[in-house]
């Protein structure tokens, strides 16, 4: 074959996107698989402590590709897998055991990613880290401090994956298609988080008003019930498979698309707030316009009297932990 | 090759999807494009008068599919072509010249299609009928009483277009995703209509209290220029390009989706009303569900005072138009 | 709100595409998540006996959804819930092991679905059933049989996983995109398959003449090589991380999808053959035409002497399996 | 709002991927809606002379962009819009008139080429350029002349147009998808191209030797028949619509993608060749490894006697064209 390519050495070659994921877990892996089907990113590439497992999964995840677009996949054992990496995902760290709160779960993964992070920044210094690893918005707050990253380069999809509930939820409860709800958890991806009532659109009509085919409007507590629902949801699909991996994969592959494409997508995602509703120092989800700079901006977004509550109240629950694990 | 069909002459075949289009001008074959691209449905048709004209756009179309995926078109003069369909998108008629109001077009267009309905429902007998023709909400009336068919089987795509023209100014405004955008033209297709701002959110912010970066919040008169912009967008392209066909061929593939997969999505569709917001026997877009039974529920929305007006307004001169057309 | 669905009583409402899945295990499970992010049918419905199991695998599968596109899904341990499916997928059954031959999954395997299948389908009398279990020749024998169906409408994916297999190491072997590359396994979802390399084409190059970039064209024990790595992936994934589950995901979707939208495809889904290359009563995989009615055709395929020698041979292998079966 | 963004200005931003094409006529603005419509790129913007048909062509495309991925989409009179492009896609020119033959447009679009290209090259100094402008094997040489650029960064869609139109008559012939078609048209973009029949298959099986469904397998005046229809399709859908606009927007969406993918596909582009077969200084559409380089490699493509003659004589007739083209 005549070859062609020694002509123009000149010119710069465009780097395809990478999207690096840490740990080839369930999550890690299914947010490959996500991402391979979606065509998230030009390469995929996935690092994993153990040899046999990442490899395997590698492999598994490679072999479906002829039915999927033009993504590559490849990983291993070594973090140089990850180098030139445009976002990274950190799945890796113990995960949540029935029962288990997510706040326990604090002190082992602190103690993991203290190491790995420096490591990892190393490794793909211009990447945008995000968080998957629980407690989230702990542990965002940790990462940054430990990577030594500006704000808006480590964050977590914190409650990206609840307000995804509450959507199918409400979807299913107002009668309508899910694209057609427009409705966010906000505050702690964990026990006090809340929905954001006074800003939650089914079309353009407000939740709160909306009324399902041939009855009354929704009534207070069946709103109730649903933030209730969703807030119990993860201990839900725990205890009947051990873990979740579905729904935070495509999640995650949903925050990975936002910075990738520059898409400048408003998500409730956790970073470390300054000044946010007189909150500084800790991580909470909150409308968040997401691009390929990581946080561009955390919104200013009104709210009545109860929801400054609760975010504060879900601030004080973080707060706490922070204080006790520097404690220890 | 070995023949294996003839052992389940029982089997219920499932009929495939199907996308009739009426018109294969510019509106008809760049919907036609798009639904191929989009695979809105397993099959598309196109029917026109002019032989030569059908069958080119067919090839052209068709020619294109390898590329695409396995969405078949076909199409030509005969009314059969349409046989089957779930959908028949009616996009035939004279065209909206440069000057013309969308209401002057009512006279030619009603007299094209008291002809042509009948044979259209005598021949895709379950679909519904979607019409795009100028002046889509005087038609809509119009058809659905050439068409005797109840008024959840014939609408028009009404401020659907004109909505996706303010996402998309709103979104370049506010500096984000046209995705995180939630607004609705509502009103007349054409000069009376009106941005629902009431129930305008930009991610779960109100867009009236939406500040882009670095800035205080949108003032009102920008949020009027926005709205004079969408309401003039048709008539800016129309003069450049001598007609609308890309973006109204997108709008009528999403409104063609959401019923092929019965989505009940909310859309603001044009439908004969009864009894909305004390308005009848006239055709409005206003927030519709949408589903495999064409218009499942007209949302019953909250309105400020203002927005009642101008709902009103709108119905009225959709009013005068339907009295001067019995008149004459 | 005005309900406008009362008027059309009449109207055939057309059913959604439905697929339903036989086993939330991790096949099933990545088969669900796989559909639901590719909508390839309207509904997806997981059937399984542990209801813990099957129900936190929906929830986390439902979960997601509204970062997918509108497909809906559904399960419990009801049989019900697979009522209306248009292909319904069989993962459930013994995995293979380390270490296990596939054939010695069949005396397990067999005996389940000896129950199973008549109530599958008395629950879904007019679908395409879909075998993934393994091994999946013996058992989509063993199953028409019990199903009571002609053999279009009962077959294996068969090699089309190992086939994707196949293409993912030509392309990168040859320096191509996957896409470009047109190669099968055929024969047994086992030791005994092999490539047909005689029809295999790199753009429209024979794979055996294609030359890597700057170098001679492949030498036939390079394609051996390639050959024996596909034949022992499973093996190799399965030491890895004790299952499959992504590559057979997308290669299930694929079949699914060729069934559900009527493409016709060439594909090697292993059907219990009739005369073809002097065979008949077994299962092997070669090229065949899928479309709505499941096997359309099985696909007179010229061969070359040496791949006759190893489709007999491995026929000649089922055919132990399958006599020594009902021998015990 | 709280801006996080001033804390990075070390980090280097990704650029996003950019088309650009230059013309907007019914070519250029057919490709750049397929393209948004395909996300085939993160940018598109469309450069035409004229000032209003442009603004009104992207106002258009842009108003459906709501209904579309992220791809954003610009354009105007001045040729910066196109600078950052990664593909620049050259439709500018004076299309073909029923009855012209593609080689007499030749001087006209050269004169015009001439002047444009080393702005375009100036504007867009790393971009691979894709014309389309007829004809393009002719328009090929000369541009490339023109740019001063390599041969793997300058060339044709020449037969991948041609090939679609080939592979969706043999899907039908031969009863199966059309992706299950692997076949290519190879020479000229015009009346002496042909198809490479020793290459073509279905599924694993040579064209030839296909029997359709309950028939004997193809005669060779079948084949003929098929050839002649695809030689003739250009003409056939001219004389009906007066121009082809939407397949050709898809096959240039194909390989733009190629490119921005880095897919290495294997297309039928024409690109000049250099000892290919014997032929060296005129561009002909043979097999060729599409990559983010442009051109990665021609590939050494086996043909029958038969078929290097006709590659012969298309060279032959682009030779006297290109001979008689400096002589005037």
């Amino acid at each position: 074959m005549a070859e062609v390519g020694r002509h123009h050495a000149e010119r710069t070659k465009r780097a395809p996107t990478k999207l690096g994921i840490v740990g080839a877990g369930s999550v890690g892996s299914s947010l490959a698989y996500a991402a391979l089907i979606r065509n998230s990113a030009d390469q995929i590439a996935l690092f994993d402590r153990h040899a046999a497992k990442v490899k395997a999964e590698v492999l598994d995840l490679a072999h479906g590709t002829p039915y999927t677009g033009t993504t590559q996949v490849s990983g291993g054992t070594d973090l140089d897998q990850l180098a030139g990496s445009d976002v990274v995902v950190v799945t890796a760290g113990a995960k949540q055991h029935p029962g288990q709160s997510r706040l326990e779960l604090a002190g082992a993964n602190t103690a993991l990613l203290r190491g790995l992070m420096p490591q990892l920044v190393a490794c793909a210094p211009d990447a945008i880290f995000l968080v998957i690893t629980n407690p989230a918005d702990v542990l965002t707050v940790v990462v940054q401090r430990y990577a030594a990253l500006p704000p808006n380069r480590v964050f977590s999809t914190g409650t990206v994956l609840d307000s995804s509930r509450l959507q199918w939820m409400l979807a299913r409860a107002a009668g309508v298609a899910v694209a057609s709800v427009h409705a966010m958890i906000v505050g702690e991806h964990g026990d006090s988080q809340f929905p954001l009532w006074s800003g939650a659109r089914i079309g353009p009509v407000a939740a709160r008003e909306w009324a399902p085919a041939g009855r009354a409007k929704f009534r207070p507590e069946e709103l109730d019930d649903i933030a209730a629902a969703v807030r119990g949801a993860a201990a839900r699909v725990i205890a009947g498979k051990g873990a979740t991996n579905y729904a935070i994969g495509l999640s995650a592959a949903r925050v990975v698309e936002a910075v990738l494409k520059d898409e400048h997508a408003v998500l409730p995602v956790s970073s470390t707030l300054s000044g946010y509703h007189g909150l500084s120092g800790i991580a909470l989800s909150v409308p968040t316009v997401v691009g390929a700079e990581g946080i561009l901006r955390v919104v200013d977004t009104p709210m009545d009297d109860q929801e400054i509550a609760l975010l504060h109240r879900s601030a004080g629950a973080l707060r706490d932990t922070l204080r006790s694990m520097k404690s220890t």
